[in-house]
């Protein structure tokens, strides 16, 4: 008998797994578990593991698996912190030249949040640096967009979300849903938001410290940005200032998607004192496009 | 600023994260996660999931965590059905030509089995076919090695471990260690085992239904042999009848790890009746050969 009849070798061993699949009914998970066995064997191959060092992966995907409940997602933090979230992020909303880029949602989206007249105050309890944010909603050939819906939410100015805080915060402080009118102008008072860590007390976290990797998130404001006809876009405003803008532990920072908080003091604006100002225009592409 | 100053995009994703462990102080931790990072983005590019895909592979690595526990371990069985556990053991027991090759160690070795004398039978309750083991412990120049341990368990006639069946076998049915003398022969009767699955009612059995896969191992019995000098050989031998032999569920058969089990009725054997021989030598390797 030889090696082509099919046993395992070193030298044939992700052609002999795959070929086991060859009764699979469902043709697209046969396709993705032949790229995934290649990978792993490459990979395997590539490394050259001890049994020891084998066993330790095993116990570090369990342990991750262990740290997974109802309110915590260890392997998409897992994810996230190995740019796997945000290629699949990237590859799932290749945009046309001109419209704005997307990023990842987050874990701190919340389906309920109130809808507010243009111009409300998301901070609900006077807490950080007032800031006003203001764009429009734009097509990619430059035209306004009429009543698209805005949902925005932010960390405040100590770098937690309103459902990571209960109690401490107001519910929904921070977070509202507000629509353009024919200018497809928006405009809403917020606080300047902090940069904040991901959860590193688990498995993830031990490993982001075992690489010499910090576990920041730089601060940034969430959008998800929806009209009819368009593609829902997700995505996040990020401040060019802050510490962590070139070193996000989740890698969701573009270049298309900063915007400098702008200081600025101005009577006329309705703030009492100093303020910051934050201009952005987001490009939706049209369904199809 | 351009991508080249570091900020993530779809072409440079494996790049941008691994430049991140650049203070990694466990140079091995940094090169095996350079790896893994590449191998995992290069196979993301290649399938493109959608986002629920994504969020199937989180559950299902999810699923996987929670199913392991003190006795069970999925990720072990996610790595068996795989090949990377075959593929563990191919790179780091590479033999020398002439010496028997290694296979899996699996889940049902007992560290503290009786050492019994030679020709004993390690059957302890007279259920199933019986059969007579032997051979020899050689050096691969052919020569007899003395004082070798050979650590031998096999599975029932009914595809269970003594382990597996507490109360129902007797303690230790099945094991049994041996030492050979100066001719370096061994021989032992046992009962003729038989195939059996692999723990299939988790995510992982779920795996194999799907791809179209058994999850049934070809009989076999376990050996570990060592002696002073010599390299620890962990395998197994396989029954080439079996009917499993070409779809091993772990791919743990090897075309030298077969041998016949031969039907015999011989009065000076021993035996009352008709019994399997099953010979086999085992050939060590000089440690650093």
């Amino acid at each position: 008998m030889t090696s082509e009849q099919g046993f395992f070798t070193e030298a044939n061993s992700a052609e002999v797994v795959t070929s086991r699949n060859a009764n699979a009914k469902d043709a697209r998970l046969k396709a993705v578990m032949e790229v995934i066995t290649r990978k792993l064997h490459e990979a395997v191959k590539e490394i050259e593991p001890t049994e020891e060092e084998w066993f330790k992966a095993i116990m570090f995907l369990t342990d991750t698996g262990h740290m997974c409940n109802e309110w915590r997602q260890e392997f998409i933090l897992l994810s996230d912190v190995l740019g796997v979230s945000m290629l699949v992020d990237a590859i799932n909303n290749r945009k046309p030249s001109g419209a704005s880029e997307s990023t990842v949602l987050g874990p701190f989206h919340v389906a309920d949040a109130p809808e507010l007249p243009m111009g409300a105050n998301i901070c609900l309890d006077q807490k950080g640096e007032p800031m006003r944010v203001h764009g429009r909603i734009l097509d990619t050939e430059g035209k306004p967009i009429s009543g698209a819906k805005i949902d925005v939410w932010q960390a405040n100015d100590e770098g937690f979300y309103d459902v990571q805080q209960k109690g401490i915060q107001p519910d929904f402080n921070l977070r509202g849903v507000f629509r353009t009118g024919a200018d497809g102008s928006y405009h809403f008072r917020g606080v300047k938001p902090k940069f904040y860590p991901i959860p590193d007390d688990g498995p993830v976290g031990k490993l982001l410290a075992a690489l010499g990797r910090h576990p920041y998130r730089p601060a940034h404001l969430h959008y998800i940005v929806e009209a009819e006809g368009y593609d829902r876009l997700v995505t996040h405003i990020f401040d060019p200032d802050d510490p962590y803008i070139r070193s996000d532990a989740v890698f969701g920072v573009k270049e298309s998607l900063m915007a400098k908080f702008q200081p600025m003091a101005d009577p006329a604006s309705g703030f009492d004192g100093p303020f910051l100002d934050l201009a952005f225009d987001f490009v939706l592409s049209r369904k199809g496009q």
